[in-house]
């Protein structure tokens, strides 16, 4: 089972990273978690893991108003929160590649018709996101 | 379905944020990111809505090893990780909530038998940290 929406952009890693942020932050996403997997990996397991990797951010992506209708309606959802975002460029790839969590898929881990309305609306948000990354590269 | 394992402690908010880092660091995972919801919500949305969800923290947990084991597996595991562990005590309540998730439920989504294992893993630690807060806190 898919559980991310991904595209690939053939730009280089630093502009994934502002395309990936600026278009976010455009469809009502602040990011309030940031894990660099190459830096945490060089530093806990040594350079070659880190090499190994690449470039990997793993951002968490928060929509506070939909998190706050998600919270109120299923306490737990916080386990489920934020919404992540991949970018990631493995050390040979020639392009990036830019993926999105589905939270349609994560919601049917849960069983509560709010929380999947709040799933609905993050997941549009974060496929115009996506688009939209796309779309600037294209043009 | 349930998608985390969860304990109520009688402990004071103060008390389970520290019982709960600590024993997620004696069972291999380190704390790569931290939403303080509650703040988040007053900054973002207002006192009011900050004040309504009350104490709420998610904490993201991360053994590097099993995080190196399962995005070479599969790359895109990153949107799943890190492990994230929810402290929750909503304004009234008499108990504080520790709830991991349940790492077998995210790699439902998964089709990888590595990924499986690198959950079983995660699973075993997370389960025993909270054993490990119940424990304490009976004692």
């Amino acid at each position: 089972m898919a559980y991310t929406h991904t595209i690939t952009i053939p730009s280089s890693w630093e502009e994934s990273v502002k395309l990936t942020r600026s278009a976010l932050a455009k469809h009502g996403f602040g990011v309030l978690t940031e894990i660099d997997v190459r830096a945490t990996f060089t530093q806990k397991l040594g350079q070659e893991s880190g090499d190994y990797v690449g470039d990997y951010l793993i951002l968490g992506a928060c929509n506070p108003q939909l998190a706050q209708r998600g919270i109120a309606a299923e306490p737990q959802l916080g386990a489920l929160l934020p919404c992540n975002v991949v970018i990631r460029r493995a050390p040979t790839a020639a392009e990036t590649t830019v993926e999105a969590i589905d939270p349609q898929t994560m919601v049917k881990l849960s069983q509560s018709d709010a929380t999947r309305e709040v799933a609905n609306e993050a997941d549009a948000r974060l496929q115009a996101a996506l688009t939209e990354i796309s779309a600037t590269v294209d043009n």
